[in-house]
């Protein structure tokens, strides 16, 4: 039993770049990564990118020892790439793949293939039950003009909902991955605010790592330095998030980030540098105690979380309104095919009806053309079926926003007291029930 | 507040059968439906195959009066078909999308496109939380030979782990829907043993309806009598489930469903029966008192629990073996469609060597021929596309299904007393943790 005794927990987090193949000595870096692993025996990796099974068996096997349990996290085409390690055995397992995560066709890219999810492990600390999520937003790949935008805004609001809703039976919450978000990033906001989670870099006193805590940084041999510009020294956006319960006051102690390079080694890890996080898991004597700050909103914030769900609304609505101009572009180039097919067997059936023609009729051309029609109607007709997914997914984000937004506002319009719901969507500890609209 | 005073909570569940154009008398029943739930005035009404949004615009019009508060679930290429309609707020809402759900050319069974899921909407009733749950599972078209078995138990696996890590912060629970599942189906003995939730039909004391419970009825002119041989009167496949928590006792007053006409009309609402269910909330006194059975697995239920986790995992590694068999025949149809194509060109360039072969070159069939190779290609390549996304799924459901079972074995196996664990997965509550193996 616990019986208020601390816990000490420390948490891993890396995005492997595990690319078989095309990675960058993908092999021996794993076999770094099992050696550091196993030496440092954190309580709980979250690894990231380890797109090989593989891979993961080759860990699984390495890790035997000092993370004797482990989960890999299978979705998608290729896999979502999300593997936990754990010192302490776990007892559940739940995947939730986001709806959107990219274009098929974007196949430089390959954010689609991958199957990008948040994972979800329990498992019980000295009595304690701890929900600890990993998960891998899509990439950016150009700041300026940035196309997924409003896919990795709707994949940071399915992440706040689903930690929200999954992890009220948790006395500790721990969320780690690349978030592929700048800190003061709309989705990152957005999580922040809905879950209540803490950022280990801002709330902790010790932290030894690279500036800013940058996590994809310039001096990394793997990185691509132009695609860091304009932020020259490099960018944060890999975390360990926590909170803690009326259970449990936990705070961070320390973190640390590898710095772009292994001493004794000719490279690092991966093109991100890892993340390691001492939390301080503090039982609080009486049932009733609350943690600083919870998982709850306060009514200061309000307005802030009624402005960032506005915010991630319109950037929503951006990308349906460019997932539909999508489909129609689709739908359009699919007529176009399809009229062109039907003048092609209009043209064909000239001689065949005019029988006294001598001219050779052009077969080649003939179905050369009859191929390309064919080929754009089945391309266009695929095309059109995936921009509808988007838009539906695209369409039920905006409508669980506009309903998140509905109850914050009704929350903030102050109706009269004790007539005043609490605002559910945000404040999850709903200890004081009373009553609402349209009771019986 | 509620204070201890009892609430009546009317759901209403309907499959609605709503295939624009192809759904016989669709706008018709439609209207009948709206009339039905306006003059009933549920206070929840779950709906499933409303495939049309305007078919939900049209519901939320008529019944902006009796039902103010609604939603509408959007997924996939269709969307997902639910609705809930609601006579208290909603304050948020969440779909899980199943991660298998039959397959894209099985154009006439279409649920691939349905993007079936399961849809949570969260309200307060006097004070009390209630997650209430729709959903609708793949379709049973042949109960001897039915093919989409594994993906109905991955879909029931799915359903549980979500209602149960998303239900833990509520009163009340409420799961209704088309769980295209007889009572004592595999998939519905999963649901019912692991969440806990009770079945209002097996429930009440007061039930006026067909016979069984039955809700696909031979006697509903929709129906096809052929595909409910050898269950002659019909089968019982909708579904309204509940379950309280340590702060409200609920019991099911009573159920009716409809039994296949409407008094004054020439045809019923559906294909299927409605359900109406009259639940009784009783908050309990002491915050302490637990509910009889709650929502946790006595020892007693344990070994029966192994059983079943054990019967899906059977059922999902048989789906796996089948999905990995499809992708190694589209696997092998694309090489043979490859070397198709590597002969046509090779025999194509025979006379382009002999220059001097006086042969009439053959285009129109080696167009043919090639066009038949590009199509075999790109056909095989989608399905494997397809089906690795299917092994992914079934390996993911399985290897949870396996966490499960060794939880569970652990449970059984009987550790030392002090020393065992709960059996997470099956007891949610964690109210007196006790240590377990691997701690610190």
């Amino acid at each position: 039993m616990s019986g208020g005794r601390p816990v000490r927990l420390r948490v891993f987090s890396l995005n492997c770049w595990g690319i078989r193949y095309l990675s960058q000595h993908c092999a021996q870096r794993y076999e770094m990564i099992g050696e550091l692993l196993c030496r440092e025996e954190h309580d709980l990796a979250l690894l990231q990118e380890v797109w090989s099974e593989k891979d993961y068996l080759f860990l699984k096997k390495k890790l035997a020892c000092s993370h004797p349990h482990s989960h890999y996290f299978k979705s998608g085409v290729i896999g979502s790439g999300l593997a936990v390690f754990s010192r302490h055995k776990l007892h559940d397992a739940f995947l939730y793949r986001f709806s959107l995560n990219g274009y098929p066709y974007m196949l430089h890219h390959g954010d689609w293939f991958g199957g990008k999810a948040v994972g979800m492990v329990v498992l019980k600390v000295l009595g304690l039950t701890a929900h600890v999520y990993v998960t891998h937003l899509h990439a950016e790949y150009c700041r300026e003009k940035d196309g997924y935008l409003p896919h990795r805004v709707v994949q940071a609001w399915e992440l706040q909902h689903f930690v929200r809703h999954t992890s009220s039976r948790a006395d500790v919450v721990i969320l780690g991955g690349d978030l592929n978000m700048h800190p003061q990033d709309l989705g990152n906001r957005l999580i922040r605010a809905y879950t209540g989670l803490r950022d280990c870099y801002t709330e902790t006193d010790k932290f030894d790592g690279c500036d800013d805590g940058i996590t994809l940084i310039a001096d990394n041999p793997f990185t691509n330095k132009k695609e860091l510009i304009p932020f020259e020294k490099g960018i944060r956006i890999d975390y360990i998030l926590f909170k803690g319960s009326k259970k449990v006051c936990v705070k961070c102690e320390s973190l640390s980030t590898t710095k772009g390079s292994v001493p004794g080694k000719a490279f690092p890890y991966s093109d991100h540098e890892a993340l390691s996080a001492e939390l301080l898991l503090q039982p609080t004597e009486g049932a009733g105690e609350s943690e600083g700050g919870s998982d709850s909103c306060s009514a200061d914030t309000l307005p802030e979380l009624v402005d960032t769900v506005t915010e991630a609304r319109t950037e929503v609505k951006v990308g349906l309104h460019l997932a539909e101009r999508m489909r129609h572009t689709a739908a359009r180039t699919g007529v176009m095919g399809l009229v062109l097919l039907l003048l092609e067997l209009a043209i064909a059936a000239v001689p065949w009806l005019a029988l006294g023609a001598e001219q050779p009729f052009p077969r080649a051309s003939f179905y050369l053309l009859g191929a390309l029609c064919f080929a754009i109607l089945l391309t266009t007709l695929l095309l059109y079926v995936f921009y509808t997914t988007q838009v539906k997914a695209l369409q039920g984000a905006e409508d669980q926003m506009r309903l998140a937004v509905g109850g914050l506002q009704d929350a903030l319009r102050g109706l009269p007291r004790g007539q005043q719901g609490e605002p559910m969507l945000t404040t999850p500890d709903l200890h004081h029930p009373t009553p609402l609209d349209h009771e019986e």
